[in-house]
């Protein structure tokens, strides 16, 4: 909700963006990239089914959890539409997940909220950050990819329920704020770490990123998005009551 | 799929069976029942989307966490037509659920199985079981009541999942189908207790099952009815391969 359609620095389409998923795959190294792009997309929706269905087990009521299930399941549909991609352009869904199995897990397995509020962070945090990621990749993408993985980062009403019950809870005790911040300090270096592993592990993915491939990110480039998204995490967390 | 979409007994509608929700709400008595049955169905639904979520985490292949998350998400869809139907017809959804999450919540809390395998199982004689129950059940509501209880008992697919994955593991290893022959029958055992503990607690939909309401059972029938659920367990414990 934070992060608008296309993020103003977004040029119009030249190179890889102007094409369609037909002309564009066509270089072997494009399509690798892609296909790495939708495994690691997949695999995160549904590692966030996972956690959001298990912190629905966490809700103080009965509503609350139906919520939380409500959420699961549309990132269950989701990771079905990306599963379903992967299918048609001629990659093994769960070959093009697994590069991605570890990285994620490791994630989900140091950051195990402990209570109801960190998990609702969490998935705020967490998809937002993703979300600004994968805006930012979209705008290089053949125009067919572009439009799935737009489609699949639609707002599945998480961020308006986390924000709208931690403000609650900061405003009914002033020292939840506390805890909530640094604990979103932590998920944000987590994540960072765990960022960094995949990139350093996967060659077509990194290329397309820094540059190697035409009208891909060059490093200076590469720098100025991951300001750009720490900057709006930082202004999502002040939005939430929370020292970044 | 072992159960047909009738049972061969199953009279031609007559009495409430042949009315619609219009007209046989009119009976408060009935109107309490039916909310009782949403109710408890919903929140059956609302907790198999747990479960299953949970059993995923213990899928040995993203192959087959995906088909149950899958499952999951199909269970929570039932629960949305349940609780819709619930506001629909003026009862608030949250209030019909609670009477039953302790019973559920009981059964699940007693039950958790400690390997995919007993997962499998669970959610199979699980799911079996309620749904012979509702499906005896759904012949003697009004039309409308009937449509959406059979509805939601579609098959999602998981029975035949769980017996495929289930016999493959009983044919490589023998032992292992004495211990799911027991985890069976455990479930069983809990699976009655706490429905006992349900059918006391709640007047409506005790006295629309042992037939207080026109059309409704009498004891007999509740006790054939139970005959004819335990019958259809052993034979699926069969084909599965399993003494029950």
């Amino acid at each position: 909700m934070e992060t608008p359609d296309n993020t103003p620095e977004a040029p119009s389409p030249t190179g890889i963006a102007a094409q369609d998923w037909a002309t564009a795959s066509a270089d072997p190294q494009y399509r690798a990239a892609v296909v790495d792009l939708l495994g690691a997309l997949a695999y995160g929706e549904l590692a966030a089914f996972e956690r959001l269905a298990e912190d629905a087990k966490l809700a103080p009521t009965l509503g609350d959890k139906a919520e939380l299930a409500k959420m699961a399941s549309a990132e269950f549909h989701h990771f079905e539409q990306l599963r379903d991609r992967l299918s048609a352009i001629g990659a093994e869904p769960v070959e093009a997940m697994d590069p991605f199995v570890a990285a994620l897990d490791g994630f989900h397995k140091q950051t195990a909220p402990s209570d109801w509020l960190e998990g609702l962070v969490k998935a705020y945090v967490g998809d937002s950050i993703a979300s600004d990621f994968y805006r930012e990749v979209a705008a290089r993408l053949d125009s067919d990819t572009r439009s799935l993985v737009l489609a699949v980062l639609d707002d599945t009403g998480h961020a308006s329920f986390a924000v709208e019950k931690v403000r609650a809870a900061i405003d009914a005790d002033h020292r939840v704020g506390g805890r909530l911040a640094l604990w979103a300090r932590r998920l944000m270096g987590e994540a960072l770490s765990q960022s960094q592993r995949v990139v350093a592990d996967r060659d077509a993915l990194s290329t397309m990123l820094v540059g190697g491939v035409a009208d891909g990110f060059d490093l200076a480039e590469v720098g100025r998005m991951f300001s750009r998204i720490t900057e709006a995490h930082t202004k999502r967390m002040a939005a939430l009551g929370l020292a970044a």
